[in-house]
């Protein structure tokens, strides 16, 4: 197991979880039943001699390696802004990068046997520092990634320096990741670095992880974690899925009693301070943070804390005590929904919002006599779609107003809204998605794909390769729709996730999406893709 | 989330961890596909005015609970030694156990509001003792737990004093943990108890806990975790499956080679000190260890360390240079095994080792020509079991020879070896694994379960509730038969559980089958049951 980061995920996290280096498995299990399949044959090995590309995750489009090894002493080596460079010192965001990846680099500096011999004893010529060039003018070092920020990079290390050039802050945080992957210890403890050249950018622009924090309220600390670990598998969107039935945890500030009355307690909220925490700590990783306030369906928890929002059922003419979507009949709704979202606009800074949409369940409304009276008024006769589909009209039409672009699940497209033309289709259902994604591209949408990428559905064994095999790209449709499709996500829906079981169950399984999404199509070898998973995988811990 | 114990699994394991208290969840969730069945409407929710009966786990064989609280004042209660107990100060067992429920009970001492009114002033009654009385004249205060010892406990909680009364200290352990978890904190943080009287004992003797450290390598702290989760669900045996074909971690002290060349690394092996604190652990816990040496199959890692002690395989005439089973045909073989489990057999307190014997794969000894020939001067004619039988009835010699008893996989059983009266038979294989209960108990044999309740095996939603709908007993036979079915075991096996996720995916899923193992064969009541459940996990958090 290398042992070039001694911060990290699981490591970091858990003092107590002493990190078993090497891994399993051959043979037979005891166990498998005999009617099924043998199990996997082996899950994390130790690959051996492992050199630097072994170990790379995701692969980079083009990469070329030496056998020469440069050292590097932890003492000297350097990452610092290169000449000609329109970044500086002035660009926290780099600042933090360089500290950060120093770390991941060569540990908690308590180097066992520092400088253990002269430098002149050692075969291997030293790699002295990383000059950092930003070649844009201007870095983007205050700025928030957004959907067409370049990640592109490239990265050359020879003696004496290596040398990575990115037109935006962005792609440099991508190189560092890239560096700091191919940077190991020898067998004596030494820091190697192979000399080589990488050219790299990413196949798909939107590249996210969906977390669920109304489910299971996750602490901060546990999203952190998961934004350093989507860091380093090159993902950039965190999508986060923060309210729902379930609870309301997003604590706003024009409207408290949404999560006073609507987060399982006082204590399982996100502040401002909280959000802002995450959305930065997002930003200094080149992740945007975009988050889902779902209606009109998915909102039971709302109803605690803003009176007449959603609809009141009925039965036998008499309202039930219980309540459906939102009421889609009522102006105070949209006096609301106004009201918050302009809070939501500038709360986070992302351009875009999803709005959701989806699994919307009509039995409510349809019991309803005033929204039936309100159905024939608008002349909807019993086409309940049309119903919702004139609430999220509404409620795109205000979320333009606040200059957002939106995001929306499938079934926003399927119930024929009119939807702008950048808006995002997220297509989840599982059924026959890649005529989704043919469907929502024809007609000129862009499309982000989740369906094959549930991450909650678990099973006995490897499914990484499972998620590893999906092409995107696999549905019929020209060249120019292809070309709509911008990316994926990763899906950890919290029906049964929380921080105790977060981190195992979300890594490294999202490695393989995030790979998928960054590398070049043809990068689809199984076997290597385990020898350097596993070598990421131990990385990462 | 009941906080009554701030020391405990996770929470003291992560500080990162910061633990949900409330959980999900109801209606529809996204993503399900359409084609399946709705998932489990809710997980673990807050079982909101939670009396002391909606946590106990496992449920006790009788109770009685008034609606009588008593109050506890953390600085005044006292866990102490009860008139006429043969236990005193010198019983370390009890005073590790006392010290260990205190915290347990009322957390890390730093109370925000300490005594933050006069007790006059509160409408309970106080509880200040509970004592702790036991009755035989040999306590056991220094021995270790064996299949007989009896759990047996009596409690009584009224004021202003609580007994606790055992035979022996194992069954006041029990009670321990019985009374810790009766002890609750109401609104204000008060430490409250109903009166209560409770008479239980365990349905079956042998609750165990099946853990793989060869497949992985798990910390010893990861093991003394387990331990503390078994004891707060009244497990009594951990079943150390300590070797196997992919890893040697037992540090040997007659064969050091066998984990010096058959570990992971240097770094992946239990030391004599290692085993003998887990055994420490456990005993101050009423667990006994019973540890597994499997053979003749799956045992490559043994060849690494032990020159011919496997066969080797032959193709076309040739020694392959790989090797099968240990090789039965040898003198040298017997001899090994015989000064190996002298030591397991002293090193190992308990009154049974595990031989294993589980899935011998015929194929190398097929190959060999000379454990051919062997056969043919034996007269096994091709019948391959019967080497098998061979050589395992020569290992139970061996073992027998150091007074220990044997606990065996059923293919030993299946396979006609002549087993001794006492011999407990595992039964593991999971179909019609009641007809082999049948089988085992009816040649006059005593059987331990595991077959329904392999946790390595996962899926998505609440699997819980199948391995708690198991009835050991519902298998055809006398009930002389049902009587030699001892207990059961939960199996996690080890191919894809490794310190990263080795808690969260056995508990509280392993919670399930102690509770099926101890307590009254009619508690089977899901809803009753998810109630409780949620409260324990909360609490073992």
């Amino acid at each position: 197991c290398a042992m070039g980061r001694a911060v990290g995920l699981v490591g970091l996290l858990v003092g107590l979880f002493l990190v078993p280096a090497v891994l399993v498995s051959t043979s037979l299990r005891h166990g498998a039943p005999r009617s099924d399949p043998e199990p996997e044959a082996a899950e994390w090995e130790l690959a051996s001699g492992a050199v630097s590309e072994d170990s790379l995750w995701p692969l980079p489009q083009w990469l070329r390696t030496s056998s020469r090894q440069l050292q590097l002493a932890p003492g000297r080596f350097q990452l610092v802004h290169g000449a000609g460079s329109s970044a500086g010192p002035a660009c926290g965001l780099l600042q933090d990068a360089f500290r950060r990846y120093y770390g991941y680099m060569f540990g908690q500096s308590h180097r066992r046997k520092p400088s253990r011999r002269p430098l002149g004893d050692r075969a291997e010529p030293e790699l002295l520092q990383l000059q950092v060039v930003i070649e844009s003018g201007d870095p983007g070092c205050h700025r928030y990634p957004h959907l067409e920020s370049s990640e592109a990079y490239h990265l050359t290390v020879s003696e004496p320096v290596a040398v990575l050039k990115a037109d935006e802050v962005w792609g440099a945080l991508r190189g560092l990741e890239t560096f700091s992957q191919l940077v190991h210890e020898d067998d004596y403890g030494s820091f190697l670095v192979n000399e080589s050249e990488i050219d790299d950018f990413p196949r798909f622009a939107h590249r996210g992880i969906l977390l669920d924090t109304s489910r299971h309220y996750l602490p901060v600390k546990s999203i952190l974690t998961t934004l350093d670990a989507m860091a380093f598998n090159k993902f950039n969107v965190f999508h986060w899925h923060i309210v729902d039935d379930q609870s309301f945890p997003y604590q706003s500030i024009s409207f408290p009693e949404l999560s006073n009355k609507g987060a399982y307690s006082y204590n399982h909220i996100y502040t401002p301070a909280d959000v802002h925490l995450v959305i930065e700590y997002a930003r200094l990783r080149g992740i945007r943070v975009i988050p889902e306030f779902d209606t009109p369906g998915h909102t039971e928890s709302w109803g605690k804390g803003q009176k007449d929002l959603l609809t009141p059922c009925y039965s036998g003419g008499q309202p039930t005590g219980s309540f459906g979507p939102v009421n889609p009949i009522l102006n105070t709704t949209y006096d609301f929904m106004s009201k918050f979202f302009k809070e939501i606009s500038s709360v986070f800074p992302d351009a875009y919002i999803h709005l959701g949409g989806d699994e919307v369940d009509f039995s409510c409304w349809k019991s309803n006599p005033e929204v039936k009276e309100f159905m024939r008024q608008q002349g909807f006769s019993i086409d309940y779609a049309k119903l919702e589909s004139y609430y999220i009209q509404k409620i795109l039409d205000i979320v333009s107003f606040y200059n957002k672009r939106q995001v929306v699940w499938q079934e926003v497209f399927d119930n024929k809204a009119q939807l702008k033309p950048d808006t995002v289709v997220q297509v989840w259902k599982n059924n026959l998605y890649a005529l989704e994604l043919s469907s929502v591209t024809g007609a000129g949408l862009t499309a982000v794909l989740s369906a094959p990428w549930y991450l909650d559905y678990i099973s006995y064994g490897q499914d990484w390769k499972k998620y590893y095999s999906i092409e995107p790209l696999n549905f019929p449709g020209s060249e120019k729709q292809k070309k709509l499709l911008i990316g994926g996500e990763a899906c950890l829906w919290g029906e049964f996730v929380d921080a105790t079981n977060l981190t195992p169950r979300l890594w490294p399984r999202a490695s393989a999406v995030g790979e998928r999404l960054w590398s070049s199509r043809n990068v689809t070898n199984l076997k290597d893709a385990y020898t350097r998973l596993t070598n990421h995988r131990c990385r990462m811990l």
